[in-house]
């Protein structure tokens, strides 16, 4: 038996179509707002890859049949849909009408030790706007409500929006001299803070070259629960740390976003500053977001993002472009949903087929009641009626049509339903007619 | 600027839409014959795909930076999506209802030299019925017809399915001395026949050890053009190449084959036996079938694929499964559609936004119209209404909402119709009721 590999996991052949629909319910969520669909191409540069990739390891392609030499791959697999995406909009910019509205779903890939809830290879749902101009805050307003109303869809009841903005931790470390050059390194441990212990933390803190005041000042910041206290009690808080100009706009800032979803949301979800929230990837330059559901905390963020001003031109785009966009971890999402999920009846009609030389008949029927927009599914097998019903029950069909050589003849059939148990027979010239206003009422 | 990867092709933007629109229809046909969605994993065993892959050039994939050591890759990228099903199949056969009917889309991977409509990465599209039992016949009708009602929908109208069985092909060999092990070797050569001049077929033929008598045989089969004959025709002259009972079952096979579809066929698609095809995948064992389009025959196959009675079982399921199967080649057939393809107006209505103080109220205004299932596009950016009405006109958005403050303050809006250049000054408490109106009428 191939056996599965680890840290690449698959949807169960039970909640295949349950991932698929729940795929399409987000689809149609996006279509609403006006967003497009677009895929990219999941293989980029090596080289590109490795140089925007910040804390991920990335997979090189190679031909197997080149093996025994060196593993110089020239190209690799994408870690995320966002640095293909703003690949893809350097590349075809003289072709796009901005801003640029889009959605995506693929596989990306990363080199991580597997671990609950992480994978090497994974599914992203991205929603994503670009820009022409910088000013992005009713941009980033939209994504916040697009995720909601997404998690909302799939029966995600609680959760919590974690935001900040880059430049509130960058006013917080001035203040307390850590140095720009530092800032990736140090905000990656601040973000992670919520996973270590505090005494780890200091030591990292430490191993990066922060003094003892520094250490403790950035412990102090990470102890305090932002979640608990009202924005006033946030910002007296924030306020200890540091007082220059850049901290009190970005504070300004992230208050007006914050208040502008609350009045919008009409869910009434739950929305908190977080200044300890940096994010891992290098290319976000201001506001930044994550989810988490308070259902499995410990299950990780199951949505992040932010605001990339700087990754589409440094892609080589001519022009400046900001974006803002936000990945959702659909496996993560599913694990929390699947649990509730209970299977239902599907308006799909089963025509069991108790006659072989009858197959062309069947057929001929399916395709009738298939022009009228019903789905059918016509049993290929030969196999005795009994094993065709369970197989209906067991795939969830709503009806089935039942009738042989004798029968159609006499133009009569049996239809079935299987929701119920119950059945009937009909002529068979009224049954398309009879079947139609049977899921109408239903 | 970040170049184009040779043999990654990337649909550009203009076409994205048409892209998703083309997969979107086709998911929606198979529906309606009672088909599932399923999803699997790209990466696979690379031990497993090597020994499955055929002719086919595999990518082994691997963590970056463990370069410098040498490339021994356990994993790699799948070749198609028939392989990863049929281990999929085997993996989870215990909780799959039979007969399962799956249609999937996917990337897959190939290292082929890149060439016109040939690629590295492509996407396919499959179908596939898996019955428990050897009896594929009803299933492969299934199939056909399907192909048929797929390529209809995307309006291409003039193709040929050619189809053939693999013991009429060994039947052929067989009676010219063809021994059984080196089936799969000629049978690749004959494959290609239609893309090399005879001359050079000869020569392969030879190099593979056939002798003189053989080779003219060959040459006499690939020559003759199956598609221009009656099936008695054909039949007279494959029985000067054989009269072994083997051929003469599948002769008869196909031809019951032919004929069902031809009956069932409402559109009077053209199928025709052409003895030589041979697909290049060792897995198929019995029918084998290919799509041509007559507008481009220089495309190659826009579809093929066959029955595969032994895959699942060597995969390591415990029963017997046979399955039949094709993958449509989406890029070439995309190829076919764009150029006859006009962009249409879509339903979405966009808000123009012409003071940002207001934007509040257009989101919820927005939220509103999307209440009643319709897409409803807010224009986020802070722009002229001209640039606006250009923006709206490019991505054929049908309407364009415009009001500022004052006009809110009087309850009133313009509705613009994109499409036929007009606009109305309308009551924004009526606006909602007859945009709906105005669609359905549409």
């Amino acid at each position: 038996m191939i056996s599965h590999i680890s840290g690449y996991p698959e949807v169960v052949i039970k909640y295949q179509k349950l991932f698929h629909r729940m795929m399409q319910e987000m689809q149609k969520a996006l279509h609403s707002y006006g967003f497009e669909n677009l895929d990219t191409s999941p293989v980029e540069k090596l080289e590109t890859l490795l140089s925007k990739s910040g804390d991920n390891e990335i997979y090189g392609i190679q031909r197997a049949n080149d093996r025994g030499n060196n593993f110089s791959p020239e190209l690799g697999l994408r870690f995320d849909l966002t640095f293909s995406f703003a690949r893809y909009i350097a590349q075809y910019s003289h072709d796009i009408a901005f801003p640029y509205k889009r959605y995506q779903t693929g596989y990306v890939w990363r080199g991580d030790r597997p671990q609950n809830g992480r994978y090497r290879q994974f599914y992203q749902f991205d929603i994503d706007i670009i820009n022409k101009g910088d000013e992005l805050f009713w941009s980033e307003i939209e994504v916040i409500c697009l995720i909601s109303k997404c998690l909302h869809i799939l029966g995600l009841e609680k959760f919590t929006i974690l935001v900040n903005h880059k430049d509130i931790l960058s006013g917080i470390f001035e203040s307390i001299g850590i140095s720009q050059e530092k800032f990736t390194d140090i905000a990656r441990l601040l973000d992670k803070s919520d996973k270590i212990k505090i005494e780890t933390l200091a030591l990292l803190l430490e191993e990066n070259g922060c003094n003892r005041t520094q250490i403790d000042k950035i412990c102090e910041l990470v102890t305090i629960d932002f979640c608990k206290e009202s924005m006033e009690v946030q910002t007296k808080i924030l306020e200890q740390f540091t007082s220059s100009e850049r901290f009190y706009e970005s504070l300004e800032y992230m208050r007006k976003l914050i208040t502008t979803v609350k009045n919008l949301n009409e869910s009434q979800d739950n929305i908190v500053l977080v200044p300890r929230l940096a994010r891992g990837l290098s290319y976000y330059t201001g506001f930044v977001c994550e989810v988490i559901t308070d259902d499995d905390p410990k299950l990780g963020s199951i949505c992040g993002g932010g605001t990339y001003s700087n990754l589409i031109s440094n892609l080589g785009a001519k022009q400046q472009y900001a974006g803002v966009g936000v990945s959702i971890g659909l496996y993560r999402l599913f694990k929390l949903i699947t649990d509730a999920y209970t299977e239902k009846y599907e308006n799909t009609i089963m025509i069991a087929t108790q006659d072989h030389s009858m197959m062309i008949v069947y057929m001929k029927f399916a395709n009738q009641l298939r022009a009228s927009s019903l789905d059918v599914f016509v049993y290929t097998e030969l196999q005795n009626l009994s094993n065709q019903l369970k197989y209906a029950s067991k795939r969830k069909f709503k009806f089935v049509v039942i009738f042989d050589k004798k029968e159609y003849q006499d133009g009569i059939a049996i239809l079935r339903n299987m929701e119920e148990g119950t059945q009937l027979t009909v002529k068979l010239n009224e049954l398309h007619q009879l079947i139609l206003r049977m899921i109408k009422n239903v």
